[in-house]
């Protein structure tokens, strides 16, 4: 029973090499800590990186990276496409394995509480930590940006979690948080009528009426000349994958079109295709933990 | 990209608990080797180990393992139900993580060539590692029994792939060799007519004309009152179990029954059901390595 967590940190810088070297560098030298993955966009200016390892490991190396991020990314300079409030913008924890959601709040809790104390950066607890209804959502929190952020904290209703009701001069303010894993998953349409895949977009997600932990909107692949359902699934435990396919193929008969292809963007959970496995091969009684090879050895 | 093999050597030996924690413990003692599962059976009088670990551990271990079973296990007052020829009566070596078979092959050359030279147990090569076709099946190969290996050793067709033509006093002989891994697979029908099960079964399993890598019987659930098709899928990759399923579906239609369950028994690599979920969702271009979270990690 190995605890793991994956953590995701977003910086605001996506153009100055030798800063992503060092942000690399601290995300992959922490004992007991993955980088599975890195990408930075010169257009957005911004960094993902996503890292997977004990609470322990992931609690060091998350200080670690704010720390060097507060001392090497100036936002009073940052430009770029992507909204931004922070050096480090928001670092999100994801239970992983053999770790409840409870616990990443938790941590994520420890960890914000750190920043704010140590690094003198303020700290809103967003998703799951959050600890108002008008904080769970990050876009709420990011709003004004790094520039309209002194002004924002000065309201009672955005004092910070943790820290003072002023943004860092040069780093300003981070969203710390649990999530579940986000899966982007798009379905493909046997039609090159986008209003098909945005009306069956409507439906599909959650704020239409649909699947609850399921984002969506219709997309044109020019290339391919056909219309898309692209989606985030932002819990794959409460809407699985495949509920989202087959509500997806029954709205499809609507319009005499049908699913001719679906595309999963980046990472996955093996869960989340497993769970889909279970369904459609009516597989009774798997118990995850323990029928799966991999989950004995990681 | 960190190489993992399977390994699950058979004892014989199902009985004697201070033997069974001997043969746990240097299992389980090896670095970089995590055993995964043990299981014993006393009327088999036989255990079963499924390590999981780096080739060059899984290496330390099987030579260790062999060592502690010759000097503790005597096959001439072995007794149970289970056919066997050696103190350690077969060792598979299964493919499981950024590794070939090509490679597993080798692996089981070099180990049953140090078991034959330092134990002095000769050693038949099996399955994909088998150098004759008739030492491709293990049943062949096990034929007469330890009781009747130092006759058959004897024969020219029957000499050892490494040792001497006569076995080990006490420990035998013993089948070195690669192969997929073995995932056990019932499909449950709603029918408690056995016969309907048992036509199915011929009709899907490779002997029969159906899916080269599948072997299936019937099996009647009392319990449960329903009728199941019992499957070895023994290669999941050149006979996908989604592909069982379908055909057994297809087939369910002559006799106007259906599919009410599927059950898979014991461990299945992740693999295996992502590749079901592959099919079922109709995955595009799916990148096992990169896009499964988990394969970073492992």
């Amino acid at each position: 029973m190995t605890k793991l967590i994956q953590c995701v940190p977003n910086f605001s810088e996506g153009r100055n090499q030798s800063v992503l070297d060092g942000i690399k560098k601290i995300a992959s030298g922490e004992a007991g800590v993955t980088l599975v993955d890195f990408s930075a966009d010169e257009s957005h200016n911004r960094a993902v990186a996503t890292m997977v390892g004990s609470p322990e490991g992931i609690e060091r190396a998350v200080i670690a990276l704010v720390q060097y991020a507060a001392e090497h990314i100036d936002l009073t300079k940052h430009t770029g496409e992507h909204p931004r409030m922070g050096a480090v913008d928001v670092i999100p924890f994801v239970p992983l394995k053999d770790i409840t959601m409870d616990e990443c709040v938790t941590l994520s809790k420890k960890v914000g509480e750190s920043i704010a104390n140590t690094l003198k950066i303020p700290v809103f607890l967003y998703e799951s930590s959050a600890q108002r209804t008008n904080r769970q959502n990050l876009a709420t929190i990011r709003k004004g940006q790094f520039e309209g952020m002194a002004e924002k904290l000065q309201k009672p209703e955005w004092a910070p979690d943790f820290g003072d009701s002023a943004p860092h001069p040069t780093a300003g303010v981070v969203a710390v948080g649990a999530r579940m894993p986000l899966i982007a998953f798009n379905v493909n349409l046997s039609t090159s009528d986008i209003e098909i895949a945005n009306s069956i977009a409507k439906i599909v997600r959650g704020s239409g009426g649909g699947l609850k932990y399921c984002k969506a909107i219709g997309v044109m692949l020019e290339d391919r000349d056909i219309a898309q359902v692209s989606m985030n699934m932002v819990n794959y435990s409460g809407t699985p994958l495949y509920r989202a396919v087959e509500l997806i193929k029954a709205e499809c008969k609507r319009y005499g079109v049908h699913v001719v292809g679906t595309e999963l963007i980046g990472l996955s959970p093996a869960k989340a295709l497993i769970d889909c496995a279970e369904y459609y091969l009516q597989l009774e009684n798997l118990d995850y933990s323990k029928q799966i090879l991999e989950n004995h050895i990681l």
